[in-house]
């Protein structure tokens, strides 16, 4: 049976590599995988994008963002990940619901129980399978991603929100221990590959004995 | 206190017609009035209206169909709808969430507790405290809209559509009897400006006794 699995994590948390990684081990174990990110690649999707970017500075409600958010993933859900798991492929994914609980939930205040309800009305009984979150301390991630060492105001402001955003993930893997996998990523890129190897090659096992 | 008055109903109802005299009469008592529609003229709103006509027809999820109207409808409460109430200018729009029960709801049948748990995420307990719908047999408005008097297929398969929106928009009316007036559209305009007075003004007398 196809798996559903999503990264997690803040910036300079290394997704990316981690994505590669996944989705070379989960080939070769013979499984077609969907790569894939929000909005999901879609032309709708990608209109939804511009049209948020567009307008996050100049007001928007909160529930206007939340509800374009969740018509984004409701598409990217009916023309992609449906699609791709019902044809026996596994997804991944760069992040999922469980990034608008960390950043607008967490990190911007919207509450939780608002999310929730989208989530299930978009979603039903729909939930990744395995969540790998990719935990690191937010100034080392910020550099790491490329932003200066010594920060300005703006960039304090950002360190603050950014720490709830990943207080956030915490707490959500913490509520969520049979499907989160949290891993260290403030070690050096080779054991945060040895960590991420050995986590999904125990899931593959496990989803896959034999 | 200020009052949020909807007018609803199929094409060539003469919601516009109905539209002027509404705002006529409660200016004519004094009141301030917001007259707008769905999507609200805000830049979003406008931009959302463009991507759901560029999208209807390349097969979008109903629910993604759904989640972008309230959100133009979300956005629509926030930024124009509730600040005018605050302000204490009445409210008159030009369709509202009735609509999506009865042209997404009964007309394409998509699942009505769905539209119901959206409609109360973004509106809360916010509902019309007035609602006229303008009801009249399909052909009469579509011939008033303009349309030939003699359907071809895609005209006749509309027919059946717009029929079961009729019925929806009367089973919504028959279900909230204290905020519907169901005014018959198909008499003359004069016997429906007629109406349309009487239950305006019966509307503000019991708003604004003495």
């Amino acid at each position: 049976m196809p798996r559903f699995i999503t990264v997690e994590g803040i910036e300079g948390a290394g997704k990316t590599s981690c994505l590669d990684l996944l989705e070379q081990r989960i080939r070769q174990r013979g499984h077609e995988v969907l790569v894939t990110r929000e909005p999901g690649g879609t032309p709708l999707g990608e209109d939804l994008r511009q049209l948020l970017l567009g307008h996050r500075h100049d007001g928007m409600a909160d529930d206007t963002e939340l509800l374009l958010m969740f018509a984004a993933r409701a598409e990217h859900l009916h023309a992609k990940i449906e699609p791709a798991l019902v044809a026996g492929s596994w997804v991944l994914c760069d992040r999922f619901t469980d990034a608008t609980y960390a950043y607008q939930g967490y990190g911007r205040g919207i509450d939780l129980q608002r999310i929730a309800a989208l989530e299930t009305w978009v979603q039903g009984e729909r939930r990744p399978d395995l969540t790998l979150l990719l935990d690191l301390p937010v100034e080392v991630g910020l550099q790491r991603a490329g932003r200066r060492s010594t920060p300005d105001r703006f960039e304090r402001q950002a360190l603050t929100f950014f720490d709830r955003v990943r207080q956030g993930y915490l707490s959500l893997a913490a509520s969520a221990p049979g499907r989160f996998r949290v891993i260290d990523a403030g070690q050096s890129l080779d054991q945060v590959s040895r960590q991420v190897t050995a986590t999904i090659d125990a899931f593959l096992d496990s989803a896959d004995p034999g």
